[in-house]
């Protein structure tokens, strides 16, 4: 394997446990949650700031754009007129791109497959399944409140999107940005995993 | 298989060869042109008016709404009202049904997967490629002049993304409408076949 494989993911339809299981396949670094750790230590950042980074993107280029700031423009000019989100998302940009240089490796979320879309090594793998799938996992395996898991995923899938929206300006259910979209909830996480390593190869 | 694939694909992304090859693999009916001549025979439409419908799709739809016309209502008022577009596109529709009701089978194109989409055995799959792959399909098994190819392949696309847009409701590319989608040049045909069959399953 010499790929960096990124995965995007609706909100409980397994593409987490899908790439940690790709990354085992082919003992490849996993990148999620160790991304962010990485990206707090090394830019200073407080860990906590990081956290709910994607959870929290909001409208902010209007601002951004109102105040003059280039935000995907040189980095030298300081972080000084970016909101904390921008300032968060060029910081693991840069965590992404660092990794993504040490060799392959599986990283979901986080716009990786935009922050790294120059590489010809990238593969840009979409997971998604029906509600019912993603209900059943949110209630089972994240204990989510049943009352209110449909309206935890919708809003998580909202955050999702408006944080792949406003980063990388595309649409984040647009299939041209991935290479392979599969639907976990029709054959399972176990096969979703071989049929994803059969497109990679190897 | 007992399932009905229906697959939606990009000009010269070979989703048509694939379509055929699994057909060929599950050993079932493929649909195409045979669809549309079979549709043509059965509503007693001329044929040539078929053929190139998916590439003459407008924005009919304005036009309808502002006559007072249901176009996915109740097929039972008649014709009258409605474009040649949209009483093609009804008669396709109801082709297609009745070739899902016989059985296992893949239908490429023509808004198949929203046509059948209160099947329970429905499986949508969309192939896409790279640019350069498509141009290289394009001049060599099409024979499209290779100073006029790429503008041949975005008005084709064009045109399907205006015919699904405006039959199904539904954004072409929106990977929301497929259970798989498959970037056809990173692996090539055959390997994108195994890949949609192991989905398949069996």
């Amino acid at each position: 394997m010499d790929k960096i494989i990124t995965i995007g993911r609706q909100y409980g339809s397994g593409g987490r446990e899908i790439g940690q299981r790709i990354a085992e396949k082919y003992n490849i670094p996993f990148y999620d949650n160790e991304l962010i750790t990485r990206a707090a230590k090394e830019s200073g950042f407080a860990e906590e700031s990081f956290e709910r980074a994607e959870d929290r993107a909001t409208n902010s280029l209007l601002y951004s754009l109102a105040m003059g700031i280039n935000v995907y423009g040189n980095q030298d000019f300081g972080f000084s007129g970016l909101s904390l989100d921008d300032r968060i998302f060029l910081a693991q940009s840069d965590v992404i791109r660092k990794v993504a240089e040490e060799g392959p490796c599986v990283i979901v979320g986080r716009c990786a497959d935009y922050v790294l879309k120059e590489r010809d090594d990238l593969v840009n793998i979409f997971v998604r399944a029906s509600m019912s799938y993603r209900l059943q996992r949110a209630i089972n395996n994240y204990h989510i409140d049943r009352k209110k898991a449909a309206d935890f995923i919708l809003k998580n899938d909202k955050r999702r999107g408006n944080y792949y929206n406003y980063h990388a300006g595309e649409k984040w259910m647009n299939l041209n940005n991935y290479d392979l979209v599969i639907r976990s909830d029709l054959i399972g996480i176990e096969k979703s995993v071989e049929c994803i390593c059969m497109f990679l190869g190897e």
